[in-house]
């Protein structure tokens, strides 16, 4: 059964583990215990009448100490998505940062499952901006720049957390942004494809994050915290959800099978393993901050919060990091380098990486 | 890890097989195989650009025998929808039987991707629609009936194969509404959720029914033939698939870690396991029809083509079934029933099954 | 500034008046007179910041006798379409008849609007049906058909009144529909195109048949009833009207310069012309049915309600009357055709078309 | 028929000419003569099929000089999002400036009718941008910037002409920014709202501007010119029109009683009057500039091109302005005004602001 060889003519693509994105690691072992078990079981009711839904779904309700809404859906962009086109209508706009995945990396899927709800981008030129973050006079500035019918109403606040660069939003912080939201009467999404990470950061109950900081729904990612495919989206605040089970449907996102979506949500609860995964990717980032931070060449944009570097290099070291197959984002034009850890990530892995690194800037 | 006592009263539920759906189902073993491969090869880039769905593309180009586009998504209602919405603009209209799956059970799929598209539902009072097909001129009727600007274009004719109601479209009847399509400038659509099981019946080659008939478009189920998730859409015209991987990604059916998705694929590929999943359902359906066929109470609505029996029991022998913890479809009201074989459904499940609608229509 | 001779060789189409649609008639002389108030007043705040809007919006309060969210849109299909948008998400359906006007003639507007509400058509099949009209039980029965997430959930029951086929609603009519919509959680929606018409028939007060028996928002129609363009939603229920200002702007219903499209409902409004226009109509088409109900060869199918005659004559006849330059519409396939009448149609116009319809029919 | 004196305190506000908006003007004598016409004549085909909308689409091909499709629309935000509709599918994108009318006041319209295509704003930061121009260099930043399905795919790019800050493109830099367009495989759609005061400006033929220049599409505004309601949307490129009317149907976009929306367009074009209108607006907004330009504290952004005039005014200023009645926007935060003429502008009432504003700013 060798693959490795087929296809690619660099052998080391698979054998080597990579810094690009979290998406690149594959399914963790108590995700694929869950997933066997459902997958031996024999008949089961389908579209989520099985039994594996009904009880993650309780889980995640002792998770998170409330009685929320919760609903599975393939990916992401579907559950940032429909979880902003039910908060909007088309009239409606979304606050958000510059960076924030929904603005820069979902192919337009908000406005499109919304029927063209606009996102209003905060200003990028701000210390809070730079570090990926909504402040809480950002969104008041956006939300009292326009008041007539001729531009689309702010209607949501949506938090990426941890955000796309890599830092975490303090319990403050959140909690100051949704305090002006409900004083503006928006409501507070969290994109929490990474969210795991987020708290295993913060140290903090889930609950204070989300639901106790004033936040209405969060998409819980499952996917780049070990899922073979599948997030969450948990509404806190029930009123929201109405009907959602049919949009979720009519949006070509309820699974058939659905157990196979769900049960390895088993695993990931099991004995805490989602926060030992994030906890584990984020100590990777630490540790290839640690080993970069001092190499000559080599500027770090901010310290790691998450399981995210950023770090602008040469861009010859890049090109020379590229050219031996290591495979990592460019960020920013120019050497702005995003460098992402996964729950699989091994020590030997950053370590590698961090020689290659220090290799490639040696002599810039 | 006993699940089979909680939350369900009845532990029958999951130790018996069920004729409600072939989404029941689990995964067959071919398909697990390879899911495990891919689960276990380390990191491996993502959103498709990945060993397995290059390889799952080149087989099934090989299967169909042309140079079609493949695109692999999470469910049937996506698969349609999307397809749909690349053949029509929002003021098209698309052809169907009133029981297709995409006017019946896809919650208004086609009409919210394609932002408006009708679906225009042949007559269902012939002898054709009672077999849940379209005719070359039901096709004809609806496609001359208004030709103004007040009533949506018609754009697409859709054909599902096998049908809703288990029988199975001939390579003469397909390429007879393919060629009225043709010369009325309608594109021809495939809802395959169960094209394996109408490939098995007919005993043709999947091109004699795809491309070389007329399809332009075919949704490939992979669900209800063994996968865990995920169907194909597979552009025989590839000059309607242009920018469909943007369409994909801004619908959220782009799976990051694809590889999940696609590898599987080459388990249902591998040795024809595809086929002789959807035989197997298949005889399946025979057998249950010989031990039904003449049991007194039971009319039959026609003879199996492909994995389901259409039969008519006495309502109250259908109340019985079902308080014996029986779970199957009652596709029209006053005892009208679906029962659906799987891939994995066993002689033993069927002929006790059998035995059950036997005693239960005894004294009726 | 003779236009009469071109484009069209016969010069009597233009001199002539025609059953095919009240849309063919111009504008009335009060209706006019405000147009030319509104033009002839210098600079005027724009969007509906004028007095005319204000002025109008009042009056139409008053005449409904609550305090009523009024809107101005442009036309019949905009008018339905945002008001049964504001009432429905995507995955939510809307009740109708099957010649309801937004089922045939707005080319899927309703579907567009509302980016994908499904409208489920009642059975065709019955006395009521036949006449254009809903049922308490028609509504029943597609409310419970299906309650699961693969269908559309019923949401809206639509009625047009009058109805497409010239009869009206009674008050009581209205209300039982309206009783049944409220027991199964639906909405209200009048399509008023020819609202005057109705209750010039019914000789009732117009909060009778619309917030008093049950509805929740009204199209008033403005155009059919001898405005040059526009439509006004009137929201009985004005929680349903949340933003819906928004929703009209963002949907290209927003006239910038709105005193031409409101100043010509204060023509109508004044001296009730609105409803004398009307009547006006209503009696033109009781004349016309007195005329031709007893000929040879004319099977009217109803007596007329409103401003429309529907009647069933030979083929032939028909073509005879198309060849002499008559308009109309042939509803039916074989010879069903529609005779409408308009807020201008002259008693002298009446009597010719009777007598070109009884010699069209003499010999056959 | 005294309306001056109720709903608004101030009697002058409609005796006083403005500067807030071209839509605050009436209806010109030529285009009111028209309407007259048209509404006199008895009746007449709905939908179009009329003959003064036959005849104003031949003169716009004969003005045009090229055999164009042509489509009457209410207002500008249909024009707009329904071309820009006809060009997109919602996972592509429209390339324009950061003050273009689609991005900052159509409410997402534009969003709305492709169904999610996304807006990409040009850097605001340059020359050109603060002139309220694109430029190649532009186009070709935001055309290059991505090539991923994760972004939407730039597929237009849309000018404004005159632009949104009354400057107006060269033929050369329509045609400079149409080459890059072509070679990037971008559509270009031209917003011409006001672009009759652009041609008015550049002393050029309409078609050197538009299709010669490479515009595929036009929308080319009438109300602001005189009209009471209405707009043109011009297709140059023919085979981008396909179905387009079925696109306007089903928005709503299709007048019934359409000659009230196309005859005025005659007197628009009936000797020359659209650019004489342009022309006197662009003429009172030179006027302007010139009595204000050398005002102590009043900073004129630029020379006016076209029909406005954008200058600084101490907030004070602005302040009692408002205080005294008079009606115009402001821009910018604090005190970054637009004063806009109108067709309809006279001297005078150029003069009283002039001299209004003067006084306004005299002792700050």
């Amino acid at each position: 059964m060798s693959l490795s060889n087929d296809l690619h003519p660099d052998p080391s693509l698979h054998t080597r583990q990579h810094f690009a994105s979290d998406n690149y690691a594959g399914m963790c072992a108590n995700a694929a215990r869950w997933f066997q078990i459902a997958s031996t079981s024999g008949h089961e009711p389908a579209y989520g009448d099985d039994r594996w839904t009904q009880r993650v779904s309780d889980q995640l309700r002792e998770l998170f100490q409330t009685d929320c809404d919760i609903y599975f859906v393939f990916n992401g962009t579907a559950a940032n998505s429909l979880a902003l086109a039910s908060l909007c209508q088309s009239y409606h706009s979304v606050i958000c940062t510059s960076v924030a995945h929904i603005e820069t990396d979902e192919c337009g899927g908000p406005e499109f499952f919304s029927n063209g709800s606009k996102l209003l981008v905060a200003e990028a030129d701000s210390e809070a901006a730079r570090r990926g973050k909504l402040t809480p006079d950002a969104v008041e500035t956006l939300v009292t720049r326009r008041n007539d019918v001729h531009y689309p109403k702010p209607k949501v606040v949506s938090l990426t957390q941890s955000t796309e660069l890599g830092t975490v939003y303090t319990v403050e912080e959140v909690r100051a942004i949704a305090a002006i939201a409900k004083r503006r009467h928006l409501k507070v999404h969290m994109d929490g494809a990474r969210f795991a990470n987020a708290v295993a950061s913060l140290g903090c109950h889930p609950s204070d994050i989300t639901w106790r900081a004033g936040v209405d729904v969060l998409c819980f990612g499952g996917t780049k915290n070990g899922l073979p495919v599948g997030e969450a989206v948990v509404f806190f605040d029930r009123t929201l959800s109405e009907d959602f089970a049919y949009r979720v449907k009519q949006a070509g996102q309820l699974a058939s099978k659905m157990r196979f979506i769900s049960a390895p949500w088993l695993g990931l609860l099991e004995n805490d393993t989602w926060l030992h995964n994030a906890a584990h990717a984020n100590a990777m980032a630490q540790r290839l901050h640690r080993q970069i931070v001092h190499l000559p060449g080599v500027r770090v944009l901010h310290p790691p919060e998450s399981n995210a570097v950023f770090a602008r290099l040469p861009p010859l070291a890049v090109t020379r990091l590229h050219a031996q197959g290591w495979r990592f984002y460019e960020f920013i034009a120019g050497g702005g380098c995003r460098f992402m850890c996964a729950w699989d990530t091994t020590p030997e892995s950053v370590d590698a990486f961090a020689t290659a690194i220090g290799v490639a800037c040696a002599d810039l």
